[in-house]
């Protein structure tokens, strides 16, 4: 195994969010279900879009959310992703780029515009995604670079991904490519409703040995065992997957592998202003820790620090240089 | 004449912004003028913007984020501007109707792509804009609608209507339109800069009766009478124009008409972040005290209100409900 040239390289659709502060009566309207992410059509798109307010719009995607937060750390990294050559597919490819991860996949030129989320946040911070996939969709083994993957320690890879039809394919690629060459591959398990939709396939994913590294938060650990024990589905976890860390909102994080189980507190914040991007960003911080071989304990703080960044302002983005917050904050930089 | 359907109708430079925060460095590396709007080529705004880093972007132009501020506060509105009919032009609408203001000029099908400034944002809160016109060039007399103008108390003009060739026709012709219907023409001067390019005509419209209220900030007012000496701008000023405001930052505004001159205080902030809108949300809010008759004294508070609210945060619309924060500080509202 030679040298690794990236920490992580995370794959996902990439998609813009259109951000706007609403309250709960624009959810109930819509038959929205607070707090999940909800695949739409170009329709539904539309018609959310038409009732919305004025929107802030900046680059999203779970996984890439994760690998800018890396890159702000100083980690170096890279992205796969699937854009349209479209305007806002422009603004997504430059804004990655302008983050410091290597973004190469070719954008489509043909087929459905640059994937795009409505995400509407409500007064308690809580955000409510709507993702319609666009171009995401066009995500095909062929987008896989395989010495890429071979040259990255981690490859991190969203559970959003088996929503798209050829994306499964190109993640159980990557997924190969990276064992063959040595390397560990993470897994974040997305969303509850996502875990409801390939519950027998991720645990697949898992037993089988294509993930080793499993990031879920509560609800979805409680979808993927289908059980309210949060114990007894920790105790699954550890057992199905080499390293699985549970993120618990202000409860902070739960780590479980051979090593044992050990929780880590939340970081504390000010004010809560908007969701979105707290588990991307955790995982960002975490797996920074993990590449820096900082322990599961100082982790897991890296985790929290960079998910209550995000969550005090509007966008799934960090707003401030992780590497400089956490130098103030006296933990690994 | 008359009751007027909108309170205000505002004409100026559709404008996508593209903001990020950065620092000094990259404002000498690219020769920028601080705190200042320059108007770039297509090539100039590549070059910026391929070394800029992650933007968030939102819709922008100076008097659409005054109608903007205008409708938030709860008066009755109407915007003219050029976007083209592109995926930035498309969220253009979006954002401008959704606010509650009626939009109705017709999208350019082909030329230039929809305007986008690129707004620097310093470390000390200052704002630097590089403003690609784009589509905005395209706005001619035809796209003024003269029973939407006959039908607004008051017509608000930017001085960058000035940059595009055909917008100075078109805003002659609905201050004409205004004029005829028995209503009042208001210029804002823009930016120091803008006033320097037209200084001799911005003169000729306040003194031939063009425009009748004019708002300037102190740089612009300098500029426009070529004198360091703020009393003696201040006179001229008078004397130039029916109704002159003039804002000083952190000193609040001074206005002056044939009733006197008086001096309003600044809102006080807990944070500066970003000026960017700063000029323009104190015009919504001076407006906006105008046509609820309110007097210069409580105008002048709404627009430090509303300039107060806007610089606490990235970007130039506001965030909160005007009218909510107004009530909240017991001003008419």
């Amino acid at each position: 195994m030679t040298d690794a040239k990236y920490d992580v390289l995370a794959i996902g659709n990439a998609i813009f969010d259109v951000l706007v502060q609403t309250d709960e009566g624009f959810l109930a309207k819509h038959a929205m279900a607070k707090g999940s992410m909800a695949l739409i059509d170009e329709a539904r798109a539309a018609a959310i879009y038409r009732d919305m307010g004025p929107a802030t719009e900046m680059s999203g995607g779970s996984a890439a959310n994760t690998i800018v937060g890396l890159a702000s750390f100083g980690a170096r990294t890279a992205y796969i992703g699937k854009v349209k050559d479209d305007q806002i597919g422009r603004m997504y490819a430059h804004d990655i780029r302008a983050a410091g991860v290597a973004f190469d996949t070719l954008p489509a030129t043909d087929g459905p515009a640059t994937g795009c989320s409505y995400i509407l946040v409500t007064p308690d911070g809580e955000r409510t995604m709507n993702t319609y996939l666009g171009a995401a969709q066009k995500l095909t083994p062929d987008d896989i670079d395989a010495g890429q993957i071979a040259a990255a320690r981690i490859t991190y890879l969203e559970g959003y991904l088996w929503d798209p039809k050829d994306a499964k394919d190109a993640f159980v690629k990557a997924a190969t490519i990276a064992h063959d060459a040595g390397r560990e591959v993470a897994l974040t398990l997305s969303d509850a409703f996502c875990v409801d939709r390939y519950r027998d396939e991720f645990l697949e994913l898992m037993r089988g040995g294509t993930v080793d590294l499993v990031f879920a938060n509560e609800a979805e650990l409680h979808s993927l065992y289908q059980t309210s024990d949060f114990d007894g589905a920790l105790k699954q976890l550890r057992e199905d997957a080499t390293l699985g860390i549970v993120t618990r909102s202000e409860k902070g994080c739960v780590v479980v592998s051979n090593d044992g189980v050990i929780s880590v507190p939340a970081f504390p914040i000010d004010t809560l202003i908007d969701t979105t991007g707290a588990g991307d960003l955790f995982a960002a911080g975490f797996l920074f820790g993990l590449v820096r071989k900082a322990g599961y304990e100082k982790a897991g703080r890296l985790g929290g620090l960079a998910a209550a960044e995000v969550i005090q302002h509007i966008g799934a983005r960090p707003q401030v240089s992780l590497k400089q917050l956490a130098e103030q904050n006296g933990l690994p930089a």
